[in-house]
């Protein structure tokens, strides 16, 4: 039964960044997908990705394919999970799926590119394969780990006001958070260095932040080192 | 550079238990290895793991390979992470690794297996392939768990002591905990709740407690539903 040259692994890489609504108020969580021009599923939208190599490593295969297909190079990206359900694409295919989160002026490189567009995570058309449960369980993986991990730093530029950093948790928790509650909270948690400058613009000047790097990344893990 | 038929998919598995320390005196994290009886790394002590089929799913594949080898069949396997460095094994193979962690009394049937025996993690002798990386990353994302999360449960009976939970907890991180403020911290958690029952001995009668079935598990998430 283990047939084993009858599997094929690829990769496929979830990105997430954030885009202000137009209407000025928060922001939503996007992700780049790129349009499928042959079978199977051709026509339909799809994660970024492509076959391993037989001399690349899994994560060095998930930037080269998320670069090739969408020309984004974010600087980390971690392995999210291996999806390998038998009946998930019409030949046998496990496929190893990382995701990173990147800054909205990073993702400016996939603008340009033929054939990908952002969605709003949120409101996704159907995807091929299994990537709409591919993304449902990276979204489900990025609340929880907003929650206990600094995760919401790879969407914020290094200095930022707490209204700022709410807004990233306001978007990807998909709720709004009482401000006063918010503050204590992040103050309490002591991850954050409060610097000399402020915002100035049409709101009275707000203090901007920064992440203590201090304090250790619980995600990466001994694998990163 | 593509020719991904080179390529085969395995799955291994990390099985956590805990074994009581012959000076009476705490316990240490221990799994169980399978000796190797073929090439490559023959002789050496293994993961227990096999080839994934092509009709199966990965969790099945995993679930199947544990039983064949150790005869262990926990009620959940927990997906740990995909090793496919390019170097960890003579020819290419990517391998899905799973883990959970069994009760001592589950841990028995493993023990009446022909090749396979428990060690201990902190003290590992050299493993085939890369399954020495493997173990470490394996406890050190146990250890990270164990802080925010319930899974210390897996260790242990329905009802419990507090020192038998501390000793869950010092046998992970490796460390002695103060028992009041062990106490102190598990009390604040509310995820425990007290129940009416002793357990008595030689020592003075201490409380049982059992985990709060409506907080919900933080670790399984949408997959497993």
């Amino acid at each position: 039964m283990t047939r084993t040259s009858d599997i094929r692994v690829a990769v496929s890489t979830v990105i997430f960044s954030l885009r202000r609504l137009a209407s000025g108020d928060g922001a939503a969580v996007v992700l780049p997908l790129v349009k499928r021009t042959r079978d199977p599923f051709e026509g339909l939208w799809a994660l970024p990705g492509g076959w391993l190599g037989t001399d690349e490593n899994l994560d060095a295969a998930a930037a080269r394919t998320l670069a090739e297909t969408t020309g984004l190079a974010p600087s980390y990206l971690e392995q999210l999970y291996a999806f390998g359900a038998v009946d998930r694409s019409p030949s046998r295919v496990v496929s190893i799926v990382y995701w990173a989160l990147v800054r909205p002026d990073e993702a400016e490189a996939a603008h340009a590119q033929h054939n990908v567009a952002w969605f709003d995570a949120a409101s996704l058309p159907t995807l091929a394969f299994d990537h709409n449960q591919i993304v449902d369980y990276a979204l489900w993986r990025l609340r929880n780990k907003v929650g206990y991990s600094r995760i919401a730093h790879g969407l914020l530029p290094a200095e930022f006001t707490l209204a700022e950093l709410r807004e990233v948790y306001e978007a990807i928790l998909g709720k709004r958070l009482d401000p006063a509650n918010f503050r204590r909270q992040v103050e309490n948690s002591a991850t954050l260095i409060p610097t000399d400058q402020f915002r100035t613009g049409s709101h009275r000047p707000a203090r901007l932040y920064r992440y203590d790097h201090e304090v250790e990344l619980a995600d990466r893990g001994p694998l990163s080192r």
